[in-house]
């Protein structure tokens, strides 16, 4: 499903439904990082309008996903708390290269990374104890997986200007894929820090 | 206006009349630096929810005000660039106590930075040369005045978590105008990067 190599396992389902109080505040600050990585990334490459632009779109879709689910843990009493280490997304980043990663990469990992938390709404819509909770993970599904398709054309009209073709960037995709479905499996249930990446 | 000592000077509107390009790219960084803000400064202070609402949303709507500036740039040809020092509001924020500023200083600043991008939005309604630069700007003073209002009733809930009257939190944020005040009046016209602060 939309480039992802290892599907989430089902003991990952049911130590996510076990612990909905720390799903949604984890989920809370996905949507808030995605957020304020997309801000960086616009900012980062001013001299880049359509970059630019297409950022800063997401970031406004994210922050509104942030609103609602910060809406769903007040209601529910939670305290948004600190934010935790995200260990899914710092190997994920420091597989592309870390701080010396190429523009490409980071899109691309941005992209893997919008796949899993869209793979994770689906069964979240599907399995969620309530039916408000299925309905609004059916809801974030279509844009999770707008912005997958939108970090990815991006990397590839990145790479076009570097002159480097759309298949090779589907490679490095699927090569990085391989990589982002080796730290899901590795990482597994026990954290439950990696429950969704808005 | 809105808390300010001291009004902006002839010599600035004609300055920044005389440079739009260089206003509008400043205005879109200043625009982004204030969503940067305050989602860094929600995400501080994630153990209060009504914070983090209020900063969440004040952040939202400063993204959508960047992205109407952002379409200017594009519109005029202008890249939006590395986003530049801006010492109109590093002065400020060290008047304040800079990293060791009390959160309701924080607060008063962000209300200060409002006022006077408010108060120049005012100006730029008023004379930018042609109808729809008028009309953009008349558009945003509003929300600027809004933003104005949320930071001080915020500075005011949290002063008086802490046992503070409002009368202390208004004299602090007289105060802190003062200081403003003369920032403004230092770095003056020859600084075009005091331009605005949304």
């Amino acid at each position: 499903m939309l480039g992802l190599s290892v599907p989430t396992d089902d003991a990952w389902v049911d130590a996510a439904l076990g612990d909905l109080d720390a799903l949604l505040v984890d989920h809370a600050h996905c949507e808030m990082k995605a957020a304020s990585n997309a801000l960086s990334m616009a900012v980062r490459h001013g001299d880049r309008p359509e970059l630019v632009d297409a950022l800063t779109a997401l970031a406004e879709e994210e922050l509104a996903h942030f609103r609602l689910v910060h809406r769903l843990l007040v209601a529910r009493g939670l305290p948004l708390g600190a934010p935790p280490i995200d260990p899914y997304a710092v190997e994920l980043r420091r597989v592309a290269g870390g701080r010396t990663a190429t523009l490409v990469d980071r899109l691309l990992v941005c992209a893997l990374i919008e796949a899993r938390s869209c793979e994770r709404f689906r069964i979240l819509s599907e399995r969620a104890p309530d039916a408000s909770l299925r309905a609004f993970y059916a809801d974030l599904l279509a844009s999770e997986a707008g912005h997958y398709r939108t970090f990815v054309d991006l990397a590839v009209a990145e790479a076009t200007r570097d002159g480097i073709d759309g298949a090779s960037v589907r490679v490095r995709l699927a090569e990085l894929s391989s990589h982002e479905g080796k730290i899901v499996a590795r990482l597994g249930h026990n954290d439950s820090r990696n429950a969704v990446h808005g």
